[in-house]
């Protein structure tokens, strides 16, 4: 498995707030979500691109990913998210470790609906992916991240 | 299979700008791009919501936007790209027909990477998905549609 020393998504700190994996896979609740059940699903090696994975692997997130958004519905009382890669610097890329976004979306939840996008660009990233944007609690994120687990393995 | 009169997605007016298909999606040329090379792989059939999809045909559209992104890659000259499902009128979705978004992103090609979200949102959704941008003609169109199926019928 290559990871990198440097890299928050290789760090052992994504243990406790890893909620599910699959085989090449993992999913995160954000440290500092944009939005209430703002999670990530990285690939568990350090590859920086969508195209790096193979195309087993990109089935194997696009089906993880299924199972995350059930669990989100769920969990969240949402109908609504935001599913977004950003590959690359100038798409707003701000760690070196592909990550896809899944957001769950409410009614009057932001202003407009496009502005938890500028939110997450022009942070420094450091530990999951920002600094500036308030982080959970221990125990908030506990809580959180068991009702999420305990959901995802019922279904 | 299920289409809708009214959708712009079901209409034929999808059919000129339309430059790739797999089975049960195409990959059409957005009429007023956000920027250039903006796609949008639809579905054949008229669904809303990412999870009406079948497992088995969210692993087609996920094949299919690896060979689109690689097309675009190779045609619009790009490292870069944003890669988007709204789910929902709160997420920003407009048309109810899912869509997904592939953008391909350049260094400055907006004043800050999430720019080009906010440009997606609170327009009327008409035509492919906005009668606020500007357009591109006819000519302009059959150019770059001829180009991707091109390199996309390659690869």
């Amino acid at each position: 498995m290559i990871t990198t020393m440097h890299c928050p998504f290789c760090s052992p700190f994504v243990h406790p707030v890893t909620f599910a994996e699959s085989e090449n896979f993992r999913a995160i609740y954000n440290l500092a979500p944009v939005l209430p059940g703002h999670v990530l699903i990285v690939p568990k090696k350090h590859i920086n691109s969508f195209l790096e994975l193979s195309e087993d692997e990109s089935i194997e997130m696009v089906v993880f990913s299924r199972k995350i958004i059930k669990t989100l519905k769920h969990v969240f009382k949402s109908d609504s998210f935001d599913w977004t890669i950003q590959e690359g610097k100038p798409a707003g890329q701000s760690i070196e470790h592909m990550h896809l976004h899944i957001i769950p979306r409410f009614e009057g939840d932001m202003p407009e609906p496009g502005d938890w996008y500028p939110a997450l660009i022009g942070k420094v990233p450091e530990l999951i992916d920002s600094v500036s944007r308030p982080k959970l609690n221990t125990e908030q994120m506990k809580i959180i991240v068991k009702k999420l687990m305990d959901y995802f393995n019922e279904i």
